[in-house]
C-alpha cells in the first residue's frame, strides 16, 4: 500500500475524538432497528454516513463530498479497502471506453448490454445493466481522473494480466455460446501495475482521491443499528468505537457499502447453501453482511441471496484448456474454455460440486501446483475411469466422442474454439479434482439489498426507505450467477456506489 | 366442497360487524410496518388474528382456539381453503404412523429423517425436519382426530392414487440415490376420496373443526399492513374490507399464513427468476406473498427465496418411465422414474429449462394428452436427432449406450428400476418437450420468513419479532428445492400451523 490508504492521518485522524463521555444509545441485544426515541442523545451529526471503505463506500464517499455534504466513512477493521482491496482491481467497461478506442477495441453499447443481460442469469436486473452499460466510457473516465493509473495495453492472453497490461478479455465472451449472443470485446479494465496488485493499486487511488477531498475516514468503528424515526426514515446509525455504542445523527443520508457475507457462515447456510460448501471465502474478513442484515431489521427487501460466485480457475496454464471437464457420470456439461466464474458456477449449482478435469500429457499441468489436486493417473483413459469408479465405459464413451470429432476440428457439443480444440491422447492420462470442498475455489456472495438506481434502499413493497442508500455487494446489482466477467462486481461497485454518495448528499434530510 | 367449507354462516359470520364507521387507521401509501402513533383508535381487538384460509392457517386456528385464544381467521378471497384446498391433500407423514402399522408398512423417525435431510438440497433446515419427523406419527393421529378420512388401503401405483387409498410413495424415495440415502417407505397419507378431491377434503375437515371450535371465519378481508410497537412489537394488523382500512389490535400473537408468491410476477423475476419461466402457476391466486412481504416490512429476515418446487409430471402412465429424458446436448442427467418434483427441479434449475423425453413405440404415450407435446417423430433415433437439431451424433450415442446396458439388466449412470428398464427399441420413436416454458409444468414458491420451530418469525439479527408467527408457504420451512415428495409442503403447513397457533395463544401479549 501507498502511504495513502494506511497513513495513519488517516486511519487515525477521527471526527468521533471528543464524543461525550456517556453513550447517549444502548443497543438492546436483539433489536432490531432502533426506534429514535431509544436515542437519548447524539454523540456527534454529520450529512452522509458512509459505512464501509471497500471500492463502493469510497466512491459514495467522493462523490457526496464533491456534492458538498460533511462525510464520514468508517471502516470496521484496521485497514481501509475492503474486499476491493484484496481483489484483481478489474472493472468491466466498455461501449468504447477512451483505453478500448486508443487500443483499436471495437466495442458498443449495444454489444456489451447484450453480453451482461443475456449470458448470465435469466432475468437480470435490465434497468441498472443498461444504465451501466450506457455510462461505461464516461464511468471509466472518471476512474482515470481519481487517478488510478491505466497502461495503453491490452493482452490476448486468458487470465488476469500478471504483466502491466490494462485490457483484457476478463470473462466469458470468446466462449459458447457467449461468442453467439454478442460480439466479444475485451471490457476488462485493470490498473496497470505488474502483478496481481490491481485491486490494492485501485483502492489506494481512490481512498487518496477521497482523503484529499476532505473526506473523514475512520477504522476500527463498526456499524451495529440503524436508527428509524417513526415514519421509517432513517435517523442515524448506532455505531461502536473502543467497545462503546455511539449515536451518529445522519442529516441526508446513510450509504450501507461493507461488503457481502461470504464469511458469514450461518447467514450462507440460510441463504446460499450451495456456497457454504466452497472451500475459500473471497473476500475481506469482515463480508461478515452486516449492512444488509441492517438493511433488513428495517424493513428493506433483499434479492438473489443464494446467488454468488463461485470460481473454479483451471487457467491459466491455457495448455490444460485442451483437456475436458466432465461431471460425475463422466459427462462433458461445459465447454473448457468458460469463464472461471461460468465453470464454477456450472460445478457449484448444478453439478452437485463435483468435477474433475481429465487431461493428457499435452493438456496436464506441467508444473507444481495446489489449485487442483491430481486423484487419478494412468496410460489409457480406461485406467483413469477406473480409478474414479465413472458409470461402467461412460468417461470413455466421452472421450471417443470428444476426440472423434476434435479430430475434424469440431465441438458438437460446446463448441470449443479452435485453439484449444484437439484429440486427448499421449499418456499420462491424469483427472485432476475440481469440486467445491476439494480444489481451491474461490466464492463471494451476490445477494443484497433491493435498491432502485441511485441506491435508494427498497422495502418489500418497492418503496424507498427514505434516507438510506446502499451499493456494492450489499445490495443485488449487476453480478448474479453465473459470473460472466471479472470486473463486474467491482464494476457495479464503483458506478453504483458513485451514484449513492450523490443521491445521498442531496438527499432532503431532516436537519432537526 | 361439503357444507361445512363453503356454508355461508362461515363466510358471511363476523367479528368485524359494527365497525366504527370512520376507519381508525389509514394505511400511507408505501408504508413499510405503521408505526402504532399511526393508529388512532382500534376497530377491534382480538387474541389471535390467523391470517390466510389454508391449512397452514387453519391448523393454527384450531390450536390457538383450543388453547384458549379468541381466534379471528381471516381470507382475503371469498373462498375458503387456500392452495391446501387446491391441493392433492397429500401429508407426508411416516415413521410409524398408525396408517403404516395398519397396513404393515415399515418405517422409523431415523429412516425418514435419512431420506428428508439428505435427499434434498444441501444443509437443509435440520432442527425442523429432526421434530418434524419424530412428531410425525402423533401429528397424523391428530390429522385423523380433526376428522380427515383416511382409508386402510395402499396402492404401489406410482403417482397420487385417483381411488381411494390413502397411503403411497408420494416422492423419489425408490429412484436412485435416493433408495441408497434411506430404506424407502410409503409415506404419502392422502384422505381416501376417489379422483383427485384430497385437497379440497382435508379443508373441508380442518375448517369444519374450526368452525365448530368456535373459530371465526371471515373471507374477503385482505391484510395490508403490520402496526408495530416503538418496540418492534407487533401490536395489530390493518386489514381492508369492503375497500375501507380497519385496525385490528391484536393482544397476543398474529400468525401469517398466507401462502407463497407464485401468482406475483414481479416478486418471481426479483427473488426467483427461474420460477418465472414455468408455464403454470400452482397455487391460489392470492398467492402473492402479502405475508412475506409484511413480515420483511416489520424487519423479518427471508430465507431461499429463488426456490420453489416446479414439476414435470411426466408418469403416469408408468410406461413413460421407460422411455429416456435427455438434456439439449442428447445426455441423460436423472433416472426417469425420479419423483416430478426432482425431475423438474433438475430441468428447471439446472438444464436451463430445456429437457425432451424420448420413446419408442411401447413407452409412448398411447392416449391423447396435452401436457407434454411431441415435437419429433420417426422410424429412428437418428431421425429424432436430426428433428431436434441434437449435436451430431450425441442422442445416437445416448442411446447405444443406455441399450447396451438396459439389455443386460444395467443402468450404469442412472440406475433405473428394472421394474422400467429396458432397451429402447420399436419405432415409432417420438420425442416429447419437457421444456418449462411449453409443457404442462407448474411451479409453486418454498421462499419464506425465517421462523423458529414454534413459529415465531425472526429479524435478520435471529431474534424473535415478539407478536408476530408465521407458517406454511409465508416460510422457509420443510420444502426445499428439489421438492422430494408430495405432502412435505402440506405436512409442514399442517406441523408447523399448528405449532404457531398454539405458540401465539400461549403469548403473553401487552393486553393494553
Amino acid at each position: 500500500m501507498t502511504k495513502s490508504s494506511v497513513n495513519p492521518s488517516i486511519r487515525r485522524r477521527s471526527l468521533l475524538t471528543g464524543l461525550a463521555a456517556t453513550a447517549a444509545a444502548t443497543v438492546t441485544a436483539g433489536a432490531a432497528a432502533l426506534p429514535r426515541s431509544a436515542v437519548k442523545a447524539w454523540d456527534m451529526s454529520i450529512d452522509v454516513l458512509v459505512i464501509g471503505s471497500g471500492s463502493a463506500g469510497v466512491c459514495a464517499a467522493i462523490e457526496a463530498r464533491q456534492a458538498g455534504a460533511e462525510v464520514l466513512l468508517i471502516e470496521s477493521l484496521s485497514q481501509l479497502g475492503g474486499s476491493s482491496g484484496m481483489s484483481g482491481g478489474v472493472v468491466y467497461a466498455g461501449g468504447g471506453t477512451a483505453l478500448q478506442k486508443a487500443l483499436k477495441v471495437e466495442d458498443s453499447v449495444e454489444q456489451m448490454y447484450r453480453f451482461v443481460s443475456l449470458a448470465g442469469d435469466v432475468h437480470p436486473p435490465l434497468d441498472k445493466i443498461a444504465l451501466y452499460c450506457e455510462e461505461s466510457p464516461a464511468h471509466f473516465d472518471w476512474l482515470v481522473a481519481q487517478g488510478i493509473p491505466y497502461t495503453q495495453k491490452l493482452t490476448l492472453a486468458k487470465g488476469l494480466p500478471m504483466g502491466d497490461e490494462s485490457l483484457y478479455f476478463s470473462g466469458t465472451e470468446q466462449a459458447w455460446p457467449a461468442r453467439e449472443l454478442a460480439t466479444p470485446a475485451m471490457r476488462g479494465h485493470v490498473p496497470g501495475v505488474v502483478g496481481m496488485n490491481g485491486g490494492r493499486r485501485l483502492m489506494e487511488a481512490l481512498l487518496s482521491r477521497a482523503e484529499s477531498l476532505g473526506v473523514s475516514l475512520r477504522t476500527r468503528v463498526s456499524a451495529d443499528r440503524l436508527v428509524t424515526e417513526s415514519d421509517g426514515r432513517i435517523a442515524g446509525v448506532i455505531v461502536t468505537i473502543e467497545g462503546e455504542p455511539r449515536a451518529i445523527r445522519v442529516k441526508r443520508g446513510v450509504v450501507l457499502a461493507c461488503g457481502g457475507f461470504i464469511h458469514n457462515r450461518e447467514m450462507l447456510k440460510l441463504y446460499a447453501p450451495k456456497l457454504y460448501d466452497c472451500s475459500v471465502p473471497w473476500g475481506n474478513v469482515d463480508d461478515q453482511g452486516d449492512g444488509i442484515n441492517m438493511g433488513i431489521a428495517a424493513g428493506a427487501a433483499a434479492l438473489r441471496m443464494h446467488e454468488g460466485f463461485a470460481i473454479a480457475p483451471i487457467y491459466p496454464p491455457e495448455n490444460v484448456i485442451s483437456g475436458i471437464v466432465v461431471n460425475a457420470s463422466g459427462q462433458r456439461f461445459i465447454s473448457e474454455e468458460s469463464y472461471h466464474g461460468v465453470l464454477g458456477d456450472a460445478i457449484t449449482y448444478h453439478q452437485k460440486g463435483q468435477a474433475w478435469l481429465i487431461t493428457d500429457q499435452e493438456s496436464s499441468y506441467n508444473f507444481q501446483q495446489d489449485n487442483f489436486l491430481p486423484v487419478a493417473e494412468g496410460s489409457s483413459i480406461n485406467a483413469i475411469a477406473a480409478q474414479l469408479n465413472f458409470p461402467s465405459g461412460a468417461l470413455q464413451q466421452t472421450v471417443a466422442y470428444y476426440n472423434q470429432h476434435a479430430i475434424n476440428g469440431d465441438d458438437p457439443m460446446f463448441h470449443k474454439s479452435l485453439t484449444y480444440l484437439r484429440p486427448l491422447q499421449g499418456a499420462p492420462y491424469k483427472a485432476w479434482d475440481l469440486s467445491v470442498t476439494q480444489a481451491f475455489f474461490p466464492a463471494h456472495t451476490f445477494g443484497g439489498l433491493h435498491t432502485a438506481l441511485d441506491g435508494e434502499v427498497l422495502n418489500s413493497f418497492g418503496d424507498i426507505i427514505p434516507g438510506l442508500y446502499a451499493a456494492g455487494r450489499n445490495t443485488a446489482g449487476i453480478p448474479t450467477a453465473p459470473y460472466i466477467a471479472s470486473g463486474l462486481s467491482v464494476g457495479d461497485c464503483t458506478f453504483f456506489g458513485r451514484r449513492a454518495g450523490r443521491a445521498a448528499a442531496a438527499a432532503n434530510g431532516d436537519l432537526a
